[in-house]
């Protein structure tokens, strides 16, 4: 079970309640009464928790699992132990998030001040927020209803949030307008000048960067991800895109909708992604690209040209999937000869 | 237009003033009395705005921009659209940078101390500085004249900062000596120890980093990077160098004037570039290498050797460009016959 | 000599007791009376200082300095100049870390608290402990004896951390327990909610983030670390582990004890590394691997696969060391071929 000094449980729920909310089907439908208290991993659940089977590394683990019931798909269900109840699920890991959300709501935001907070006279802040010590709000910062700001977090002058934003302690955001629900965790630096100047002989002419932020509704941002503001265009980052920890994102970026960047991903200036586009962790981006939407991006790919809608890329500098596992399949062979003469 | 609610502009400027402080040409000199009010991008600048083009990949909007002026090379100057008056300089981005910071001027620093701000009394703070909220500064730390530091900000005992720095939110100096007119981003982090222990049966035996971090004049260092202090030589960024977001800098590297390192990049300890050496996006340098002069370091390039003064290198491991580019051929045509075969 | 702003100098000690602490042996042991005052790198040391060589690429400068004695590996010991008195020993760098930590020891941790610091009433914090200003402690968190806290902290409710652990300024702890002896750089973030969302078409869905963090005894983890915390199970650093700065760790990673993760590394979710793993800087590790005890993983590797205990990989993707030195040495001959027709 979670550990009760940093989470609080609710339930316990019967099964049939936890297939109606995750839209899962009961492989015996007389085992709908049964309660459970919790969810925990197959390892280490007990009779009385639910687990879930989402990847087929954990087939074995799934095999010889203690837990009560599983989230799991069909084609897995002749695997599970003996007395193991079932929840069907074409999405089992979807299945199991909508399980642990119903035992682990997200907490309420309480309406709560920190004396210590400096907020601007002329900053808009709803008495419904929860304001962490020694946050600093500055002047015209409009906050959203329900917010949570976690210690430290400077918001600078002007910037804007939406309603339900929970922003993680020690963020600092400037020069940028913030969609509802948005998540931002420690470390986030939004909204600095971006990496702008223009080479000279006597030193480089920094290029002012006069540009904005701008984040869309439902965005997910990882500890300590920076996102330079545009320096004409702006830098948006579109609806309910998620985005790993410690991933830059230069200025004048065009995230679409619901894009995924795992850790350590960079995107240089100007380059666009379209929607659902997804990149592996520490992929690289080169300025001035067009991602078309869907695109898949490998881990630790190099981008150095655009990239067609749908297509899947790997490699630096990144080629096509086909093309890069002919490339590393005729370099082994070479290599393979060599070694055999 | 700059959103209002962050940027504050000058102006208006007659189009012979800002020729006048660009160093730019006027393609038609009766032009020289209109005025403008801003500057914009291509794509949404109107009549009274300035843009630019510096990339032949905007051609396009260019040709098709609604700019009443534009900042750009002759070679391109045909394809203006009628009407548009026409800046005419071999280097456009730096001309339009120079037009963008008369518009925008940097905001002087006012004199300004936080209450919260705890500063140690045997610290050195003039009274023309603008020190904001939460600040901690350490005995014996001394800053220089009009420096700004941002809310949250923790500079350690003994740190001495030159004069005109502007230092961002919650970053944190230790053990350094810096320049004057150095920009520091948010959550940058500077001086902590560096990694260094030698290895042992029973643990690792931490070395004690005895030596600083040294930055020169007109340094400017991305969000979140941190740079640690020598181990017993110095840290040394030389003067002018630009360095991006989330860099890492290990103990004792030396960087010389003028360097430009993209986001992501990471340099091993005791590495020492030379001026002028330009390193692209997450591109890595192993330990105690000697990179010369005006080397040019692709983006991702993994380096393993030293590089001589002027080349430029790519790839992982790094080789020459001309290698690079022979080793990628021929690998893409090796796996193209694979493949009709 | 270390600059007197930033570190205390204990000493002077006879070049016998520097020997005795050390292990290393007095190639002349009349040496032994001899008071050295201080170290210093091989370059700027003088006749009262200790310096030391551990690599190669330096034995020109051991040969031309001036230091009075250094320790070296007997090896070497024909280039010392005249008159440097040799402290013997085959590890030198050990040992000149044992000599530096007597004439450098770790202050010791004052007995104060900042009047700033927000101390939950349920918190437990030791009266010997130092805490920074601005330091937020949450409900239920406990302190071991001798911490010191820096400015800015932020530790969350219920986290615990053993005894003489040093966190720098402005870190972030939630949901983790930490041993004792535990080193955080500044801006390291731990135990913020992972990566966690399984794809809906109606966005993606938040997988509740049930883990914790837990990190051994003797961790050191460098500024602007970031480390999630679990989903299910919990995210664990073993004991006597260094992390580097700018390293990320997805939720459920286990590394074993005594690994050593260079700069910019990252290690996606649920991967484990046994014991004694080395990763040189920027290797990434795609999700759910299993690395063996002793693997040794070159920078900026990116691991797709399982590693054996023991072995050596380079690469992306990654393979053995003599697959990659074979595979790059067949690139070049062909790539050179390709040059001479």
């Amino acid at each position: 079970m979670a550990d009760p000094r940093f989470f609080d449980r609710a339930g316990p729920f019967s099964l049939g309640a936890l297939a109606a909310l995750s839209g899962a089907r009961l492989s015996r439908p007389h085992d709908g009464g049964r309660l459970f208290s919790d969810v925990a991993p197959l390892e280490t659940a007990g009779p009385n928790d639910v687990a879930f089977l989402d990847n087929s590394k954990y087939i074995d683990a799934f095999a010889q699992s203690l837990a009560g019931a599983a989230f799991v798909d069909e084609k897995w269900a002749a695997r599970a132990p003996p007395g193991m109840a079932l929840l069907l699920s074409a999405q089992p890991y979807k299945a199991y998030a909508r399980a642990a959300q119903a035992f682990y709501p997200d907490p309420s935001i309480p309406a709560r001040r920190a004396p210590s907070a400096e907020i601007d006279p002329e900053a808009v802040v709803p008495a419904d927020c929860d304001i962490g010590p020694f946050v600093v709000i500055g002047p015209r910062a409009r906050v959203g209803q329900r917010c949570l700001i976690g210690a430290g977090t400077v918001i600078g002058a002007g910037v804007e949030l939406g309603d339900d934003c929970q922003i993680g302690p020690q963020v600092t955001l400037s020069h940028c307008l913030i969609g509802a629900r948005v998540v931002l965790h420690a470390g986030v630096r939004i909204g600095q000048a971006g990496f702008g100047f223009a080479p000279d002989a006597a030193g480089p002419v920094k290029v002012p960067q006069l540009g904005r932020v701008i984040i869309g509704d439902d965005v997910d941002i990882g500890a300590n991800t920076t996102i330079d503001r545009g320096s004409g265009h702006d830098t948006v980052i579109g609806p309910g895109t998620m985005i790993d920890n410690l991933v830059q994102i230069g200025h004048n970026v065009v995230l679409g909708r619901g894009c995924v960047l795992a850790g350590q991903v960079g995107v240089s200036g100007s380059t666009r992604l379209g929607d659902f586009v997804m990149a592996g962790g520490q992929a690289g981006f080169a300025g001035h690209l067009r991602i078309g939407a869907g695109a898949r991006i490998g881990a630790k790919a190099g981008l150095m040209r655009d990239v067609p809608p749908g297509e899947t890329v790997l490699g630096s500098p990144a080629v096509p999937i086909g093309q890069f596992m002919r490339q590393t399949a005729v370099v082994q062979r070479l290599a393979k000869k060599k070694d055999e003469r």
